[in-house]
């Protein structure tokens, strides 16, 4: 059977893990873009609607039609028809929670559906790794990698790109707060250091290899502990507002941990249970509530497999 | 049942495993010391005899009489009699595969058992870490955690120390050789950088993410290409004679990877079978026997348990 049009479900991520900085990201359930992509007899890339945000409708510049791009420039035979775009999108472009990996991951996912899978997932990645080229200037994968794959991942290598597929602590939910701050990308970049201590990496690193270890033993508090990051953090959590209080109190909460979602501004927390993340979601509120800046807030289950298709025919 | 005097072997380790740097480690099988530790009347901690090594007599200079001091000195209250130890080393001090670390475990291992084990072998490990204290000058656990819990440990955190302990690649064999040259502890320790830079740290605990999840899964390709270092073994190993020609052809005949044990001058390697391991020794034998440096090569399979009693009486 032949398809000529799939809608899907695109679902936004939480990068940057705690200690898993540039290699750790996970996959929400319940918060993402929509995206329609439908076979037309003109070949070549068409975006023909986007709503929800502001981004370019030149393929060439939006990461969508970038990642569509770099996955049939690496197909031995173009196929004999192009591809039309609708890109609904629900997640907010410098939240810090995916919102260009979204849109790559959808694109390539339902481009490879309508042309009968001539990839599987994990090759799917590098394709719209390059989307986030578009968008990032360079072809990271935390993000698409969770995006396409769901549930938690681990980038083994950027380059070339080996994404190894974690097991999730059961019914973890995540709390994501993102507060509607522009926070400039190469001030987020500029204020890592590009040093560090080496005692701090090795703390850094044990965390690393324990948070891995509680997801396969399905370990809770083990997790918990091991979310903490000594090295990025403290510096970017200058450019949130409240971000000590909200993972203090989050955590007090009843919150596992939190921590930077991407590079921001978005903060994430994870929860056992939707009534502790329901809980820790009022708690950031709260505190947003007495601020002036306007805010989304979010709770979701952590996504097992990604990229969704809601119909297709 | 009361005993008196138990005997047992006290097992060699290999620490700092490749990315690992001061939070991995594993425990050898068939290369490790023995020792006797018997109940006195007297009491106190007497050292009877040491063979294979020159070590200090006087139990508060010898990490096996340390160790057990400080178990005594947590305990609510001192038993009523004494230990006596006699040790018999074949692990090399300064050999970089946990020689002071076998004694310091096999002594608390020992005494607890013969004052009816109040503790477990997890609440040894901070008894045995004090024991290091006396040999390295600070309570370093990467030796002594595997030498106790046998198999593959995960320093979580040094202070306090937590330890975790990891499944391993099943059938493992290790090849090691210990090449009779002195590494002043100085040297080695101030050839480290202090700071890293941030994409090599991001590199080394990717790689530290991928071997936890290699030894959960019991996938040696992918330990094997998680077993780098990027960080600490291009430094330390111009200690190393030969270090990059042993490591390399050792690949080449088959092994899955490997590197510098503890500080050295040791160097590791790791192979699926007894067959490769073995082949693996002759190829480092060849490269060692152009040089006229003596050296001990063992071949051995991983301990899974730790510390074991040979008897109890």
């Amino acid at each position: 059977m032949k398809f000529t049009e799939i809608k899907l479900f695109a679902p936004a991520t939480i990068a940057n893990i705690a200690c898993g900085f540039d290699v750790m990201g996970c996959c929400l359930e319940s918060v993402g873009d929509t995206m329609v992509i439908r076979k037309t007899d003109d070949k070549g890339i068409r975006i023909k609607a986007i709503t929800g945000g502001s981004l370019p409708f030149e393929p060439e510049k939006n990461v969508a039609g970038v990642a569509i791009m770099a996955m049939l420039s690496d197909l031995k035979r173009e196929p004999d028809f192009g591809f039309e775009l609708e890109i609904n999108k629900k997640i907010k472009p410098g939240s810090g929670i995916g919102s260009s990996a979204a849109s790559a991951a959808g694109a390539v996912f339902g481009a490879n559906e309508l042309m009968g899978r001539p990839y599987n997932r994990h090759e799917l990645v590098k394709f719209a790794a390059e989307g986030e080229r578009a968008a990032c200037g360079s072809p990271i994968a935390d993000n698409v990698a969770p995006a396409l794959l769901g549930g938690f991942t681990l980038v083994q290598s950027a380059d070339p790109i080996k994404i190894l597929e974690l097991p999730s602590i059961s019914g973890l939910y995540a709390t994501v707060i993102h507060p509607q701050i522009e926070i400039k990308t190469s001030l987020s970049r500029d204020i890592l250091p590009q040093q560090v201590a080496l005692k701090d990496a090795v703390k850094q690193w044990a965390n690393v290899g324990a948070l891995v270890h509680a997801l396969h033993e399905n370990d809770s508090a083990l997790f918990a502990e091991s979310l903490q990051d000594h090295i990025v953090e403290p510096h970017r959590s200058k450019l949130i507002p409240r971000f000590d209080e909200v993972k203090k109190k989050a955590i007090e909460a009843g919150a596992l941990g939190g921590g930077i979602s991407g590079s921001g501004p978005s903060i994430f927390t994870f929860s056992k249970t939707l009534q502790i993340a329901e809980k820790v979601a009022n708690t950031i509120e709260k505190i947003y509530d007495e601020t002036t800046i306007p805010f989304h807030l979010y709770v979701s289950r952590i996504n097992e497999t990604g990229v969704k298709i809601l119909s297709i025919k």
